[in-house]
């Protein structure tokens, strides 16, 4: 797809890598506007950034979100996503959108689900009622949905697995990502606007397995890679090492996507291993339990230390509600339930999340991301309350 | 209080009156700008309007919120309020402000409050803990918060209730008023910025009580005068005649406020009647329900029927995120539990009651009040579901 094209029309843009790591600086163009790398991708579950507007994600210069096939598929389902012409026209979100598959909700349901070599079936955790998601309904419903990136389906094995239960879920996925790919490629976009398709690495934590699975979705040739089935609960040095192995495998050319991490020392770390893209519940999530990520280290808003602060939230960050509103009245709003809270913390989570990327980039530009990286993760994990 | 002043410091100005009914076009001149009456206030219990950002409230240009002692006394407590200097800054809202006195909510604790002539004590609805309001600490409370408007202690009778308990009552109720009027005029607005207080009118349903009850008032002379205890459950048309007898008794050059009311019929009927100012958690509690008021009726949005309509909530209201989302859109926020649905919706209703108002004040304005309100009312009260 697309490699042959000259430079202007590519999906995936290299500009620059870093000479003591292998952080990259790139971009990615789809017909929704151009998301440069490396980037951070709210999480829009059903359809919206929870406790969020689209004009704020707008404001925040949020450059692509997430949508959850699973949910979606579920609600509104997709005779309404069909209806309203695709998920960028149903939410009115006129920049870029990358779905999952599906495949990480239903194999999270556990009792609900059962696998075989054509897809997965599941029961809905809304009303019970069963469905099936092969690898090529999942590419009919993200047709439907219009995003412009979707992945394929895939098995997210838990942790910790053995060897040959990981090695048969990695070849499944394998067989799955072909199934997937042939039938992406066999089918055509609905709303006029071009989609891409990533593949999904799996391998559990044994290298070879992990090269091995990469090393068969390249053969299959996707838009971009996607490294699956990592921070389910290994120590984090696994993790890391996990993704050294498969960003060396990896083709330059093509995006390398970090599925659901992380905390920002996860991102900057990843970052440093050659991981372009990213999405996490975790700024969303933490904010609406009261945990705030600052440039001045992260905390939780209860503490009582905030009820008499005047200070601004976060001049930081660049953003217009947390410059505006004191710590004091987030706590208030917090203590209190009110969902203006959720508002607030959620704005000022993402915006953090995005001011590290948006300054990453910069420090890549600058060649000076390695002393950059060290001195932050020094200074701004020092001042975290809680630094696991 | 300013009545001897020019009419450009008057707190009120009565601007024209209808000339068939007793609807009255005015303005109430505060240090935080002007409010056109009539007007309807949004709920902002804890220091927030539910749902909306104070950036919502401006685009949706409500021109006064409310904010409720009890709530604000409670949490942050006058502590914090003191170090804020005051909820305006709190909150960061540079337009009007009125509080209630805190009495309603503590005579809805039932169990948890015991009255004497001195005041009332109660327990805390949070921490079980015991404070007392009397009609002074009321007053230093909406000093401390700095509400532009303030209200005095009352005791709000339930409804029914018989003759004798509720003379008694509004015989203490107008002791509580001189007492709370003596204090506000011995002590000064604490944050730079004019404060005003009103008396509130009592008697059940009982019309020489309430008239009895609002000469006590008149006498003490308040800068307004709001009309308590209606809307406890008694039927709508003899809320309408006590409305009818106190608009009657009281004095054309100052505002009149209705506690707590109600339903857009509501708020046309009382306008008729010579009502000035209104609040009501109505449109903001509803829509968390899932109830949405527009220019085309009301109606549940969980209702199958909006699941595939793509019509804007409502293009009448003239506020973007009616005009830019779709009901459809707003159905699956609301049944999937998502904060934004909540958000949508509020700014929906507010958006609506603030048309609403702002109609009304244009229709006063151009003597078209009297036929305009009997054409809406039959025709937007025919195109809702549920005509109570």
């Amino acid at each position: 797809m697309n490699t042959d094209k000259n430079i202007n029309n590519k999906f995936f843009e290299l500009k620059q890598e870093c000479p003591k790591t292998k952080a990259r600086l790139g971009a990615l163009h789809t017909d929704h506007g151009d998301i440069p790398t490396p980037i951070f991708m709210p999480v829009g579950t059903q359809g919206t950034v929870k406790a969020l507007t689209q004009r704020d994600l707008r404001e925040l210069d949020a450059k692509i979100i997430l949508g959850n096939t699973y949910h979606l598929y579920l609600r509104p389902g997709n005779d309404a996503m069909s209806y309203y012409k695709g998920l960028h026209n149903f939410m009115n979100w006129d920049r870029p959108i990358l779905t999952d598959s599906g495949g990480f909700q239903v194999f999270s349901l556990q009792e609900l689900r059962k696998i075989s070599e054509t897809g997965v079936r599941f029961k809905s955790h809304i009303d019970g009622s069963m469905h099936v998601f092969t690898p090529e309904s999942v590419v009919d419903t993200q047709r439907i949905i219009g995003s412009d990136i979707m992945m394929v389906l895939d098995e997210c094995v838990p942790y910790p697995a053995e060897y040959e239960y990981v090695k048969e879920s990695a070849q499944l996925s394998l067989r799955w990502a072909q199934r997937g790919r042939e039938h992406f490629l066999k089918t055509e976009p609905l709303y006029g606007h071009k989609q891409f398709q990533f593949g999904i690495g799996q391998g559990g934590m044994f290298k070879e397995l992990r090269i091995e699975n990469l090393k068969g979705l390249i053969d299959v040739d996707f838009d971009g890679y996607s490294i699956g089935g990592l921070s389910v609960g290994e120590p984090t040095e696994v993790m890391y090492e996990m993704i050294d192995i498969c960003t060396d495998v990896l083709p330059k050319d093509k995006p390398r996507y970090l599925m659901g991490v992380g905390t920002p020392e996860n991102l900057l770390e990843s970052i440093s291993r050659g991981i372009d893209m990213f999405d996490c519940v975790m700024p969303t999530r933490n904010a609406r339990n009261g945990q705030i990520f600052t440039t001045r280290g992260k905390f939780n808003i209860r503490n009582n230390k905030f009820k008499l602060c005047d200070e601004p939230i976060d001049s930081g960050v660049g953003f217009y509600t947390s410059e505006i509103y004191s710590l004091g009245y987030l706590r208030h709003l917090i203590m209190t339930d009110e969902i203006l809270g959720l508002q607030l913390a959620s704005m000022q989570n993402i915006a953090f999340y995005l001011w590290l990327m948006k300054t990453v980039r910069e420090k890549i530009a600058n060649n000076e991301f390695y002393e950059w990286k060290k001195d932050f993760l020094a200074s701004w994990g020092a001042k975290n309350e809680d630094n696991k």
